[in-house]
């Protein structure tokens, strides 16, 4: 069948021919079908049993869709196969932190998978100050299981070479090089700057050559440094949760980059969050019955406990399977036979630099989500133009000092407390 | 026809089937033939007109052979197809520096090219103490020419991914990672050390974890930053040379890795004829009529001065291409529109990062010439082996300061001042 973008109607047709989704669903003529997505990339579909609506799937279309975007990219729908790949690659290295892929059909650009029917995206639950006893635990298992199981360190070399070359992603990394690394660092026509952002937070960044040259350098890595397949658009949209599980979705940006890009993105969206609570919090209060403002500190401490939790836990899991894994093979990547001391030594100091990384491209995450194009709603949805701008400028200037002293930071504390003290800016 | 190894019958035979090569070779029915390969893992064979012998070119086929070498390598015939299109590819960047191809044909794993008649191996030059006044000046040009145009400072993104994935070498990458990044460093069944090597410095260089640590990171390097299309085996025995041309041959290792593994590996080779000279000149000398020892001493200048300029030649070329490119096209890897201070500030970063990395390789190919299973004849043919072993000692110490200390070094004339101090030491 050649592609057609599927309508409530002609899905329940298409998924009648399925068979592995029988079994699941059980009466394929007794289906509801909503439409769920906001149409501009995917259209997705929720599908479930009109008798029995525990079963259910997730079914994601992609559309051939020219995304324009200041000069535009045609974006094809091989980003659904990059996707289905990726889905099935993360899900067999983390299967309890990634949804199931239950059928992929290339020709339709269209993944059916598992139903997170009871999770919401994490963006949304950070912003209304929910907290999530197991994020931290399982976002560093995440990226630990996916990011060492992809490396050289795991892989044979002629493995990873296959995969290497196998998820070259050209467009979606495109997006990422010009709209992460560029744009956000000169005067781009895609930049949207909010109304109170003051000139002289911009120019501080725009005029500075060492922030240039380090978001330059952050790009280069993040070209030509294939050191895992990445997820490669980590944010805290990316994941759905509720108080017991957490799922990494849509790896469609999926590609061989550097370790640090995925752990970057990830604690940045979690900074931001933190940064942004000043606001929520504090709004959430006087919405409330009481109408008094809540205090945003103890919020915003846990999200600093997932900062650190996270680039902890993740260098702690990344570390431990890397040396099982060698116990367990009797040699490594360095070669057979090394004492303890070297193979330590190695060890830290790969973490210590994939650390700097992921500093780095934290940095210019948080100046792409705060210039660039793409905004987070934590920022983006506050109302009140001059708090909007007060919690601009103090991201500016944490993700100035991220890409600045990006190889200088030794721990994680290091980098909360720069949070902390970015926080007490004013405008 | 299916792939058949050939001997100058069979050979005479199969060009006359090609036209490329008639008007080249005139009369296909008056060829001399002569195999002057060594047989183990190519076929080589100059090809004349009996007629008119400046009429020739140079045929190399690959054998389908098992190079064995301690655990045992299959190498398929495959490597034609990488030094065909990678002649190819720097033949186009570099002309003059290039042998041309002729004829290709994949099936016999046969590359017909330009007869460099009039020239010899570097490697052979050196150890006769021959000096080539345009040599610093032609392997930095093919250098900057080459590895600048492969690269994303110059490809588009998509041209760059697509040059990426096609020219995955893994099979000819695994002997490197192996020999170069991995062997050495161990006490390994496939090392070679020679008779008179002092247990204490081969002990020096095992046991000392940075240094295991560092060729390690290099290795990772190696494996992970796919920067420009490399040669991959840069060595003076790679290059043929007269008075007058520079020619670079035998790219078979070509792939897409770190720009500063070509740099690295030159000025190594460069280093190991440095250091060997004091027993080939002197040697030279006594051979002489005059019975005489000859002063090694302006020799070894004019061979530090080679390093010095090819290091700072590559740097200014490379850079020079760079901005040439950035002014022609109006915008750079950076971005539009950024200042020259960033530029400019961007570039030295850059350039002093590939230097790092150069002299990281340089390490460790020092320490596979000599502890690994390749030796370079200007020490290995030395035959008297106390002599042989003090300039080994040498070679160690001198790789081991580079590796530990290739972040430190700031500019060329630190490492050829590194070097004259290593040259003092005595066993």
């Amino acid at each position: 069948m050649t592609y057609q973008a599927l309508t409530p109607d002609t899905l329940a047709n298409y998924l009648r021919q399925v068979p592995e989704l029988l079994t699941l669903l059980g009466d394929m003529d007794a289906l509801d079908i909503v439409e769920v997505g906001d149409g501009n990339l995917n259209l997705v579909y929720f599908v479930g049993s009109r008798t029995n609506p525990e079963r259910s799937v997730v079914v994601k279309q992609a559309l051939p869709y020219l995304r324009l975007v200041g000069e535009g990219w045609p974006l094809t729908r091989h980003r659904a196969d990059r996707e289905a790949h990726a889905l099935k690659v993360f899900g067999a290295r983390c299967p309890q932190h990634v949804p199931e892929v239950l059928h992929f059909e290339s020709a339709q650009s269209l993944i059916a998978m598992q139903h997170l029917r009871a999770h919401i995206i994490l963006r949304k639950g950070l912003i209304d100050g929910i907290t999530y006893p197991n994020l931290a635990d399982h976002l560093s298992s995440y990226m630990a299981q996916t990011l060492f199981h992809g490396s050289d360190l795991y892989l044979s070399a002629a493995d990873k070479k296959r995969a290497v070359a196998a998820t070259t992603n050209t467009e979606l990394c495109k997006i990422t090089e010009d709209l992460i690394f560029t744009y956000p660092f000169e005067d781009h026509a895609t930049n949207v700057y909010s109304p109170s952002l003051p000139r002289a937070a911009l120019q501080r960044l725009h005029n500075d050559p060492a922030v240039s040259v380090a978001a330059a350098q952050m790009k280069w890595v993040f070209m030509n440094q294939a050191e895992s397949l990445l997820h490669g658009d980590l944010h805290t949209g990316s994941v759905m949760v509720n108080q017991t599980d957490t799922y990494v979705i849509d790896p469609e940006f999926a590609f061989y980059g550097p370790i640090g890009f995925d752990v970057g993105l990830l604690l940045a969206n979690l900074l931001s969050a933190y940064l942004s609570q000043d606001w929520h919090r504090v709004q959430a209060g006087q919405n409330a019955a009481q109408n008094a403002a809540q205090d945003p500190v103890p919020y915003q401490a846990w999200l600093l406990e997932q900062v650190a939790q996270v680039w902890d836990g993740f260098a702690q899991k990344f570390t431990a399977l890397w040396a099982a894994h060698d116990a367990s093979t009797g040699t490594s990547f360095m070669g057979r036979g090394r004492d303890d001391a070297s193979l330590s030594l190695f060890r830290e100091a790969f973490m210590q630099r994939v650390f700097s990384d992921s500093l780095g491209f934290a940095g210019c995450e948080l100046v792409r989500r705060t210039l660039g194009l793409a905004k987070v709603a934590e920022i983006a949805a506050i109302p009140d133009a001059t708090a909007r701008a007060q919690i601009e400028v103090r991201t500016l200037r944490l993700a100035e000092a991220l890409l600045l002293g990006r190889t200088d930071f030794q721990c994680i504390s290091e980098v909360t407390d720069l949070a902390e003290e970015c926080r007490t800016l004013t405008l």
